[in-house]
């Protein structure tokens, strides 16, 4: 049983410092979070998997980690400069300000159909079909809006809405000690452009042949116009993308490849394929990039399904698009005129002698979406025998912030902590992540709220561990209560490494 | 033996895929650098060694990642939009610009000598006194740097110098879409700020008492004038930063723990004591926060000694400037007013039953500058026996970007590829880092270039292996291959991954 209400999880998260508000000692950054102690652990763990399932563990992939200072003329061939834009409408009267698509989602059925009318459009006509009529239609666009009543959320009554227009979502800023044209970068929207303007770099150093991919972690930003849902639509992200280069022709296998591994992938952190909806984009819908793409769409709390990952073909593209010489390399993808570009993006096929630009399949992820839908997916409130009720994170071990808290049962003897600690320090040399010493002195509260922070096991040290008790079988021993099952057991101080070992493994 | 020149490690880094300077597709980004597939893996094996040492193997700190993006009002109360400049200066006659500092560091002698004499100040004024006056006398100094004939290094004669002015390091951006006064953030100069803001939400979710620390590794962002020497002086950097709080009065004693313990850590890293100088910062150049800062200075190639780490007791200035409350708190620093604040940062002291804000210690260390010591430190140009040479890094192990590199002596035969496909994903599972399964099909340009990268061990399968060979005493074995000692010998097929776990461990 999944969480019920994105409500439990922010709730949980700032709570027990997963996540915390950006900036909040001054009122708030909207659209930036800080992960606190437990959430930079899970964080991490859910990264070192990423890393070690698409790097590690592949034969074919190479790792990377560009700046987020871009030169302009990256995100020009791109195509971002041009395109990058979400339609942005202002209500005149409320002086509000809204993205154009997440304002008519939340209109009634009449008000979209009085507006499909106004535009000339059928019943089949979609969010995206109307924004892109608006925007195409200008004044045209304004009385349509006017026509069809729409709302403004914020007073419940119709707008005086002006022409929409679009609106770049990209953060510039200036470079060097100058102000000039020209002068300024922008804060990268995506991680994978980095990836592809180092395509020759890599190939140089590495001596990659098609096929192979790159990986890079990292974080990306966007100028949201209005960002929402805790973390998952923010100005300030991380993003865990791979661009996998292979040669045309191989494309439309190699993607369905991806979409099998990325599947593997996510369910091996505790998000199953029947949470995900694998949404093949109709063809009018695709990125102006994009050979085809699949979303895939997690069924989150309050927000219903939305898109996780997004594993698109992007044809040639990008290297076709940031290459020099294009005319001499039988581009398949329409691209701008490069004229910038002083190296060719190009590998050379061995077998006919001829220089090929690879086709790009990109498994694109959000960390913190992932974050998001990983706590999700763990967080259960289970109703207990005597009627009373935990919340427990069902977190798969490997994603647990902390493996193992050890707890001594009194926080101020001397005998009972000094052997706590020693277990602390033989368990943190495992290498299996965080082992935290909890000297709070409250093992029943110890447990709770490691249920809470989904710890998967509890280690207390007592004086039966020290032989005070009568019960000789339980000298020298420790007690492991289990997350899930509650249940605990006594296991000799000697074999709890192993014992731990055994159940990360 | 070091590495001799700063040049040395430019190239081995470009050629071997360790740092590729930033958007060189388009020229470059000046003060940004891509770190390739071996710098990545560098860079993280370095932070990973730095989060055990300072968050897992303590029972007294925190982990935070905290957001790039940051309020106006975080850097407003922490000094930074007031004090956070860099001295600049422009020549009328080449328009070239400089920093002031960096200019006359550069000038001969003589020239300092009369530029002491025109402002008056006597023989023991240091460049930082010199841009102190000349800062501060406007129009004198612009006479001043005439007097004194400072020379423009980019054509060698004397400068007509405008006079030198404050400039703020700090990126800027428009957040959200309106550029209205006010609606700008910074990009963060540094990450403790984060760290600062976050005391009372990491106090509240942790319940931690002092003396505890909180730890963050992260990007930072700062507008040098003349970014220079590779990535030591970057606009783009990461940092691994620890804030540590504990109660004033101890906060003497625990500034030179901390001192001890990071000098161990950078010799666990390689970077051995003899090669770091302690500076203890004069009272006269400390910053306006700081109660005393040890600098760790690493001897570089080509550039000096130069800084690697600050260790600062930044007293209670930090929380004391973000907290409400600042006249009831009995601060001893000396802070600005704060309307902004939402919080109180200071900590109930259940011994004395009063409020206490925390002193702070802080060892500040940057990455790519641990980066560069590291690789400086392990680089070594060998002469071999057959008067060849080769260039070898030798990394710590748990540093060296790939573990072990397993190559078939022949690349097309499936018996041999099967085997060591197989050995590479059981060495994999050791949890260790990167193995590479290296299929060039050239075993001794495979050493030459792992003996280059800094793998510790190249694992060959060859025929013997495979049972081919009339001494059946090879049967079953591979050859292991030393970095250092360049020594081979042969390892059982099943011994092989205990083997190699002894060797890392």
């Amino acid at each position: 049983m999944p969480a019920s209400s994105l409500e439990d999880l922010v709730s949980l998260c700032k709570r027990r410092g997963f996540i915390f508000p950006g900036s909040d000692l001054y009122g708030g950054l909207q659209g930036t979070y800080d992960y606190g102690p437990l959430g930079v652990e899970l964080k991490n763990n859910l990264k070192a998997s990423w890393w070690k399932s698409v790097v590690f563990e592949r034969d074919d992939m190479e790792g990377l980690d560009a700046s987020i200072l871009t030169h302009r003329m990256v995100l020009k061939y791109s195509g971002h400069e041009a395109t990058f834009t979400d339609p942005l409408i202002d209500n005149r009267k409320s002086k509000k300000r809204y993205r154009l698509d997440h304002l008519l989602k939340d209109q009634k059925p009449a008000v979209l159909e009085a507006l499909r009318a106004a535009l000339s459009l059928g019943a089949d006509a979609e969010v995206g079909a109307l924004c892109g009529a608006l925007l195409k239609n200008g004044e045209a666009g304004e009385a349509a809006l006017k026509a069809a009543k729409v709302v403004d959320p914020a007073d419940g009554a119709p707008g005086d809405w002006t022409p929409p227009r679009p609106f770049n979502m990209m953060f510039k800023t200036t470079v060097g000690p100058v102000a000039e044209e020209g002068s300024y970068a922008y804060l990268r929207p995506e991680t994978a452009q980095g990836i592809f303007v180092n395509f020759k770099n890599i190939v140089d150093s590495t001596s990659r042949k098609l096929p192979f991919g790159v990986a890079q972690i990292g974080k990306a930003f966007r100028n949201e116009i209005t960002p929402r849902n805790f973390v998952f639509r923010v100005r300030e992200f991380e993003q865990m993308e791979i661009e996998y280069f292979v040669k045309p022709g191989s494309d439309e296998k190699c993607h369905e490849e991806w979409l099998e591994a990325r599947l593997k992938w996510w369910e091996d952190q505790g998000v199953p394929r029947a949470q995900i909806k694998v949404y093949d984009v109709p063809k009018g819908d695709l990125a102006h990039y994009s050979k085809r793409t699949y979303d895939l769409m997690y069924n989150f709390p309050t927000l219903g399904f939305d898109e996780i990952e997004g594993i698109a073909n992007r044809s040639d593209y990008d290297l076709g698009s940031h290459t020099r010489n294009q005319a001499e390399l039988g581009l398949q993808a329409t691209v701008a005129p490069n004229t910038d570009s002083v190296s060719k993006l190009a590998i050379l096929d061995q077998e006919t002698n001829k220089w090929v630009v690879p086709f790009v399949i990109e498994p694109s992820c959000g960390v913190d979406r992932a974050v998001l839908a990983v706590l999700s997916e763990s967080f259960e409130k289970e109703k207990l025998e005597n009627d009373s009720e935990r919340i427990v994170l069902k977190l798969k071990p490997h994603l647990a912030p902390i493996k193992v808290a050890v707890i001594p049962l009194a926080k101020n003897k001397e005998e009972i902590t000094s052997v706590a600690k020693k277990l602390k320090n033989d368990l943190q040399k495992l290498g299996l992540g965080r082992i935290l010493y909890e000297d709070t002195g409250n093992v029943g509260k110890g447990y709770r709220r490691h249920d809470e922070i989904g710890t998967p096991f509890c280690v207390t040290v007592d004086y039966d561990t020290l032989g005070r008790s009568e019960d000789t079988s339980v000298h020298g021993t420790v007690t492991v209560r289990d997350r899930d099952t509650m249940k605990q057991e006594r296991v000799k101080l000697e074999e709890l490494p192993d014992f731990i070992r055994r159940k990360f493994a």
